[in-house]
């Protein structure tokens, strides 16, 4: 049975960064299969890239391996490189928040901090790529049975960096949240999450109108704005075949308010 | 042997979205070898999802199961999923025309609508994003030896929506036909098959030149426009070490214009 | 023990090239461990593709195959196409000087013209598309134990084509050399190699400061121009936490200049 390694950094497809990864890893066992989140997190972008690996991290095998790599202190030497165990695998990359999303729904059980330089790629690693010469070939090793012990002293799990989302508002009356994430098609996903309008009847407060909630993006017509609850579990907004972050002129971290509405039959 | 699945979409790889159904697969058997076509067709653009489906069925392994996603009709009850059976291996997607190409080329034997969960992610998917919660799973059964049979009930071959691409008009002068695809390179490939052309000698009508049909990109000096038979097998205008897109202005849908000349040798 | 292949090429994700070349190992044998490089280098720019495959080959398993495609010359009847061994492994593409980095650092053993269309997919190739008609199924061919010297007669070493990367000049004051690859960060790389400056203090000369060199990225304040080695091994022109490209309007083979400094313990 194979193991899988998931990769997500903010290196982008241009360079040959991500291929020198599954370089690495292939010298290791060439029979891993790895697997890209993206790599096209918006450079330096935590919030992004914590988001991504929080919503994707559901959906594979037990014991899968996730190195995630959005790391502006690289070279810094009071940044720790991690490896974590938790219910659903691996998490090895930066102590630097990138984790915090999975970390507060799946609670770790064992957390190492990264000193045992016999599974790097060398010794004296470089100052700029930890990805090269440390991340890979640990979560490599990792992925064929080394345990996680043997990779360096173990930490405390509550010294692990925290990255908390911005917090939403919830009144009587409805919700005020904001943008943490914008995807491909311009659809603006929200930071409110799917529990908080349960059993609500609930619509978009615009400038010029309320915008009443929908089950599918072509419940309104081509080209009006959709309210729905997205595919991830959070209130997302959306243009039927369109644009909703042209369209709206929308932004990361926009401001964003719900408005619960009287329920038909009460 | 492993199986073969193939992934086309429009999701981009900026976000999670096709990581995640490669780990639907991979919970499947992580053995399966996943191969992305591309999922860079321009959003809900299905011509061009057709077109490039089309072109690369012939290079894939029998039975090599194709899941193409490019869904606008996703969440209406009305869009159906389907999986079909054909001589080079299987199909799965909605039916919304994406399949057209390949089935007027390599007829179907067997279709089934997709409605049996026991295959999917959740009995209960959600109305944005079938790829992940009915079409990954459901490719990846089929590729590990589930019967289509298992997946649905049959329905006909002949009610599976067809999208048929623009006609091209011939002449005994010469055809008219139109630009189906913009390749990364801005190369203008027209919906006119090699076929029409057997035997003939031929030229690209452009406003003040004609255009004589080259062998090779080469074959003319660079920054030229070059007439050629395209890999693909279509008519393809190209610009020597340029890019004809920008250097004719063109765009998706624009007419072009073929005419037939006098040759050499008679 | 799964063989690797690894593909490098100008082809971009937009369109099916690389999923086509993928398509056609696989039918070779789809257990093979396809790795992609990248396939974004800048069209026809075989300065880019020749950095970016210098920079990766050290990474890979023995015997990986890798076949490099950025190919101007496609269809030309001068143009060869090779298969390259060396003590790393194989080499498959287009004789243009895209091997030329690594030839001069690891010498070949044997080079032989690619003319067996035994082990191409056709007897026929196009003329624009060798990545699919014959790298691809030579490299799965070579990957699965064929003899190199099955796929065509050997040629002279000293034959293959050389592109030389622009010269650095090295005085008694320090290095003028150039930028020659900018990444998707926008650091700058030049072609000035680390060894170059051992046991040097060094800077790097602009306009109006001189930059000392640094260990880290953030060894300087945010938004700050630093040098350092990166790590490629050549002396990098990065922003802390920004875009070096665009800060200094700097482009492909701008001039850089590096000044040695007096050490503090002389």
């Amino acid at each position: 049975m194979s193991s899988t390694i998931t990769l997500l950094s903010d290196f982008g497809l241009q360079d040959v960064y991500v291929g020198v990864m599954k370089g690495i890893i292939a010298q290791i066992d060439p029979g891993t299969n790895i697997i890209d989140l993206t790599h096209q997190i918006p450079p330096q972008n935590l919030a992004a890239a914590r988001f991504c690996l929080l919503n994707a991290i559901p959906y594979f095998p037990p014991r899968t391996v996730h190195i995630a790599i959005v790391d502006p202190g690289v070279g810094n030497t009071k940044r720790r490189g991690v490896a974590i165990e938790f219910s659903k695998g691996f998490l090895v990359g930066p102590d630097n928040g990138i984790f915090s999303g999975i970390l507060s729904l799946y609670p770790p059980t064992t957390a190492v901090e990264l000193t045992n330089s016999q599974y790097w790629l060398t010794a004296n690693p470089s100052n700029t790529f930890h990805g090269r010469d440390i991340f890979a070939p640990v979560g490599g090793y990792l992925a064929n049975e080394v345990n996680i012990r043997d990779l360096g002293p173990e930490i405390e799990l509550n010294s692990l960096v925290n990255l908390a989302i911005p917090a939403i508002a919830i009144t009587d009356t409805g919700i005020i949240g904001s943008i943490q994430y914008i995807d491909r098609f311009g659809n603006l996903i929200t930071n409110i999450p799917e529990i908080s309008l349960k059993n609500k009847n609930w619509g978009l407060k615009l400038k010029n109108e309320i915008v009443l909630s929908s089950q599918t993006y072509s419940d309104r017509l081509v080209g009006r704005i959709v309210a729905i609850i997205g595919s991830h579990g959070w209130v997302e907004i959306a243009v039927n075949s369109g644009n909703a972050r042209s369209t709206l002129g929308a932004n990361w971290g926009d401001r964003v308010e719900i408005v619960f509405l009287e329920s038909d039959n009460n």
